[in-house]
């Protein structure tokens, strides 16, 4: 695969280093999605003990991220900031929006999206944390 | 039946244990579902003069809160502290969220969920107490 | 309630007396719903070991019948004769169709409907002698 | 986990069996899913080169078998015999059904379903032995 496409192995690879980042910081059990840069799903685990919309949140997280181009943090300032916008683009996003902390585009060589990382079930800052850590341990480059 | 499934026998248990709560406290007149592990109805009863909403407000409640894994009593809390990441994850659950009190998830052995109850018609206070009376009756651990 | 609705109690009369009729007849386990001339649930019960559409099949088949005007055996011939016009009424009633025998109206005391009946779960022809047969013990009339 | 679950642990060794026996037998990139018993996604893994539509396709076939009772071989024969059928209960399924071969039923101890396989990519013959291999390398029990 070139540098313009996340590969299976790396996305195993990021979904088991927020898995990891997330037992070694105490977390609560995570799920992890990695979604090409269409917002397409290339692999997902939710682990044991997990509620069953687990891969429509972290779905909506990171194809959320690459529908508006910012990771999905920055999407819940707008929702505070215009609730009846992201209400709106939610609608209209395929799966739907998850306008919280925890979805983290990839860059590729030329810094557009390659794709995103979505990660839910702690707080959104720590599942955020988690996303990071499962993109530095692939050695890509976040948003 | 295991006592990893709820069996149509034990939900219709819960269903008349909570319309008679809901009779002998002198709450309106109620809906109950009672749905499994998946959200997926297993018996619904909505008693005469309710209005035709009450199977998807019902269900919206025991389904919502296996969705996220916790009883709609703290999704209500979730959606007053953030309305945006509610209302959007309303539109990621299969026929919806419904964030008010009254949906109780039914644990089993293993401490995980095995189905769910969601009652509505009195207020959501009453709804969830006719609920966990539906639970009791049936011999089963509410979360 | 007047002849110009269906009780909760009579119901769950049909659901128990359809049930009766599969066991009886050595049927596969059914799952029996009631709605309102809206097409709206009054009653489900879906019977152990069933698949998890039960309800969505069973309602189909009797808020279809009603949406239509005419029982779901006669929907199937329409949809045999004209599939992309079915299809297309599929997608436009609310919770959609299923256009094959076992949904029956329910006619009140001026001739039109009161609600329907729809059982899922053996051949279709099976499943209409099952809902007939919980309309009889109801006591009320077929289309 | 109980037997009544399957676990992360179970899935991705169903799924890199899967891909394992797609890549012995000379098989195409294959993707692969694992669902609990509600439909819900547990795990998924898509090979690198295949089209973006694959999770839907997947769990198209592993929850569609679990909608219906049915492994997807059989939903195939259901559509060729009646397609006004399967074309509308396709609309009722959440997430929709994939009416081929290449979907199986995972059973649990009492026989009822605990989850699904879904494999896509090659002829929906070869995806369903993948499936089989997946779930004959977890040790658990095909329907």
């Amino acid at each position: 695969m070139s540098d313009f496409r996340i590969s299976l192995d790396k996305a195993n690879t990021i979904i088991s280093a927020a898995f990891a980042k997330g037992k070694d910081a105490g977390m609560k059990p995570l799920s992890c999605v990695v979604v090409d840069a269409g917002g397409h799903v290339i692999a997902f685990q939710r682990q044991d003990g997990t509620s069953f919309l687990r891969l429509d949140i972290a779905r909506g997280k990171a194809a959320g991220a690459l529908a508006l181009g910012v990771n999905s943090r920055r999407i819940e300032e707008m929702a505070k900031d215009r609730p009846h916008f992201i209400s709106a683009l939610a609608h209209l996003t395929p799966g739907g929006l998850a306008p919280v902390a925890g979805g983290v585009i990839v860059k590729g060589p030329d810094g557009l999206p390659i794709g995103a990382v979505g990660v839910t079930g702690d707080t959104s800052d720590n599942d955020e944390v988690a996303a990071l850590a499962g993109i530095a341990a692939a050695g890509l480059t976040p948003l």
